[in-house]
């Protein structure tokens, strides 16, 4: 039985009548290849990286399991069509906050055609992707049982400048019950969800190291994915946040060249993460909540796009 | 006394009655404030970071002393002209070998008009920026009494491709005493100038560590200036071999996020580096001399530009 996800924050959906992925109940997430070549990229980075013996093992956990491909009716009912298929990172979460941050200040590749490298350098001044070295394309948070998720829209998540990013980071892991997303982040999960032996930061620093020596991709283009079971951090401080890289359709060979592009925007989100751990309540006291229309900015509707 | 520097391996020259820096017997460097605004934002950045109490102390040592300005017969003749006064950073060196390596995948920074911003990205691509994360802009090396310096031409060191860059880190540190240029390079003194805990490598992740944290510059279009004195490497094994971060007039500033573009090259650089003194035999047992011309590029000649 296939399903639309409930927890997708970006990229092309199925809702609607729309292509895009599905999923399962045993966990299996199904990505239509896209007609153009991006498909056929992405099916031959996961095919060369799940057999590729340099990949150390502690850094697959960081990555989608890869299943292979499967010719499926495609969600907009045009017929049979090739998916990927890959396991689904919110397959066993209930109430999941999620982030979607791409990461690199560029996101064009350097072999791309002129139009696209026209197309996506005005997208990355445009979005704080020059700047901060990463934006945030999707972002789901859940409140509380009255409130629910709040999924703001596709636009206003990219167009967030450089401080409204940094207050999103803060947002993701504060509590807030209202209905209403402009609310003052506490950042009361922060230790429990990016601190910690086992947290987002570890699980990015671990990540960075392997940035600073690995020679076989560049991840053009690419996103970690920010993921916590939200429900249950209201119950237990065990958030089982996890960081997973998502999107390869324009991974390229590394040529023996770190990606810096990828790890100078890894190093950029790790440096305001570790700010938010290391004062937590900055936003609070500095801003108050008299300013916080200024500060603490509201980012779209909980309907989604 | 004031006299044209022997050693300058980028920027302007005072050579031919042109405008350029000149140096003193006790150890300053003389620049010239270009006519444009580049001159005073670079006294800016001079100022502001020599008072900046934000600056950790051990920082403070890859940077040139600067001496506030000063105002000078200038070298092409036109009368008075103020200058930065700087420390010469080679005045105590007989015969230097100096790499000047313009850091950052991109050289532009975002608040810089459309012109200047198309110029450099063409620029970042045509040459090994983009792909590497930096590039050589400038090269000395020093061979022996009788070969005397090796100073390619400007074009030529700029359009190095990234596998043309990586010889030329090794011949850096090779020994060579014929008059040509192509040759094999050796990484004779591998360990003693890029190795060794106060060697070039330890400096270079001193300065990545700065980078990874400091929310206060971005340093675009900047270059890391490495140098050593080949002629004693020539009979002990001590290089004195220093990196300094120069070239300041497009620093702005940070905003809180750290220099990603900055910190990304440099990380490349430091790979590059480290590969050399993991695998100093490469480039001979590899390439061999049979393949020389190929693998081996000549750069140009002793002459200078």
């Amino acid at each position: 039985m296939l399903k639309i996800p409930k927890h997708q924050v970006a990229g092309h959906k199925a809702s609607d009548g729309l292509l895009g992925p599905l999923i399962d109940d045993s966990g299996r997430f199904y990505k239509p290849l896209q007609s153009d070549e991006r498909g056929s990229k992405e099916v031959a980075f996961y095919t060369s990286f799940s057999s590729n013996a340099m990949v150390p093992e502690h850094i697959r956990k960081f990555f989608p399991i890869f299943y292979g491909t499967q010719l499926l009716e495609a969600s907009d009912g045009s017929g049979l069509c090739p998916h990927i298929v890959l396991q689904d990172v919110v397959s066993n979460l209930l109430h999941p906050s999620i982030m979607d941050v791409k990461i690199g200040s560029r996101t064009w590749y350097p072999q791309a055609p002129e139009d696209y490298i026209h197309k996506c350098l005005k997208k990355d001044r445009e979005t704080s992707s020059l700047s901060l070295g990463f934006r945030i394309s999707g972002l789901q948070l859940y409140g509380s049982e009255e409130s629910g998720f709040w999924r703001p829209g596709k636009k206003v998540v990219q167009n967030l400048n450089a401080d409204e990013v940094r207050v999103v980071l803060r947002k993701f892991v504060s509590s807030y019950s209202s209905a209403d997303p402009n609310f003052v982040p506490d950042c009361a999960f922060a230790s429990s969800v990016y601190g910690g032996s086992t947290g987002i930061l570890a699980q990015l620093l671990e990540l960075k190291s392997w940035f600073e020596d690995q020679t076989i991709y560049h991840f053009n283009s690419c996103s970690v994915l920010i993921v916590y079971e939200k429900g249950s951090m209201l119950k237990r401080p065990s958030s089982g946040a996890v960081v997973k890289l998502v999107d390869f359709a324009h991974v390229t060979e590394a040529n023996g060249v770190i990606d810096h592009n990828f790890l100078g925007g890894l190093c950029s989100l790790i440096k305001m993460i570790s700010e938010i751990l290391t004062s937590p309540d900055e936003c609070r006291t500095k801003n108050g909540l008299q300013d916080s229309d200024k500060n603490c900015i509201y980012i779209g509707d909980s309907k989604g796009e």
